[in-house]
């Protein structure tokens, strides 16, 4: 079966070398007016996949958002910065004409390689059962219109975090939520670079339901991923100067900690 | 007063472009065979700083370490990717000969203009007075001599925290300390670039003692901090497939969370 998220993420090498790359940004990732930052990390993380033969999993990603992109065609540069042992690094900035929209520098590497040592004290974070949980299918219509990106996946959130949808946000800078893509595609290092970013921003559960953007994002994966679904959790504690941090986790099925993710963002208006 | 920090991460323009800096690296940041990644970062963040008219703070600073730097010579080379609006993102490089040692992506605006919200919910970690801590100057001599770098700050451990320099690591992946430079400079942004990678590797609370060279780190500063200690926390929770995430706050002595960053580095062999 043809996942919806790879052929949409899928990059074309433009020249001999293989550090151009071409590829289609899909109007179905669009939530507000913007491509989903998520969405763009996974295009430009398989371009830098492309370009580094034998190292085929992002360990981090760190990505600065210049300028809002649009559906249509987009081209992804990558630089090489150094190769050699068991890591890659390399920079990578996503156009769209003279414009660049972002750009990222990424350390990549083999996660089947990593030592096999787990000694993660970090505990899974508390979510009820799938079926206790709100369906992300429950959004009124208008909203699914103006954010198409809900349709990519399935989000079951913590019945407790999502008062703001009915004018009642409980103030936690929490959300928690589990996660599937929509096409049953099972979870692997790439959709992690989107993964966390797609949830709504934490400041929802401050009812302050605006655009967030983000000035940075930086996501570490640790792991590759069961299969299954991943639960996933926002969260804030620094909220000043009109920006807030907003913390990811990511847990697989196994319940293994796969991505850590941390970005900062302006507050919505 | 001259500082000795100033002086020793100062750049000088060295084209009329103003983008390619020279930098003469100290030795006394030396730790072990390496100079101090933080150290690194504040004389990259003074060549951003300068190529950045009008946004003179780093916001978020992103950097990957590519090659171990050493004493003397080194150049910092600056792409001014997006300016216009309250930030300015920028690209930069450590230089020295023809390798490069570190490669950075960062947004610069200025402190003084952010919006005065402060609505942190993080709470303040507890640490005991400054006088009841453990100075980092009780070092054995042996230690201070290949870790000259201990002799540009005052740190002041958690008397919980330093087991490890007994032989009596408590297991607990969280280390924290009070902080100034020993010139007696009050801080400022630069300075928080070094302060977020100065004290000892967490995993040091794990009994292994070794050198845990950082792939990646990202700091965002989120406010100016006001004049005298800092207090500083590292803590680790997911420590898996040979790395380890180390995260770290610093408060200013206002009890204002002034600093966030996360670095991914790899344990200790």
């Amino acid at each position: 079966m043809s996942s919806v998220f790879d052929s949409q993420t899928a990059v074309t090498s433009l020249d001999d070398h293989g550090h151009t790359y071409a590829a289609t940004l899909d109007a179905g990732w669009m939530v507000g007016g913007g491509l989903n930052g998520g969405y763009l990390l996974a295009v430009i993380g398989n371009a830098l996949k492309a370009s580094l033969p034998g190292k085929p999993d992002p360990l981090s990603v760190s990505a600065y958002y210049l300028s809002a992109s649009t559906e249509g065609p987009a081209e992804v540069d990558v630089r090489v910065l150094r190769e050699g042992g068991s890591v890659a690094t390399a920079a990578a900035d996503l156009r769209q004409g003279d414009d660049t929209r972002i750009t990222v520098l990424a350390t990549y590497g083999d996660l089947d390689r990593q030592a096999d040592d787990v000694r993660t004290t970090a505990e899974p974070f508390d979510l009820p059962p799938v079926e206790q949980c709100v369906p992300n299918t429950m959004a009124p219509e208008s909203l699914r219109k103006v954010a198409p990106l809900m349709g990519r996946f399935e989000m079951l959130f913590h019945p407790a975090h999502v008062g703001w949808t009915v004018g009642e946000p409980n103030n936690s800078g929490e959300l928690s939520a589990w996660f599937r893509l929509e096409d049953g595609r099972d979870p692997d290092p790439i959709e992690l670079l989107l993964v966390v970013d797609a949830l709504p921003p934490v400041m929802f559960t401050y009812g302050q339901l605006g655009w967030a953007p983000t000035l940075e994002l930086t996501v570490h994966v640790r792991a590759k991923p069961a299969p299954g679904w991943l639960r996933v959790r926002h969260a804030t504690r620094n909220i000043a100067g009109g920006m807030f941090e907003e913390d990811c986790e990511v847990w697989d099925a196994a319940g293994r900690l796969v991505a850590q993710s941390r970005q900062l963002a302006r507050v919505p208006r």
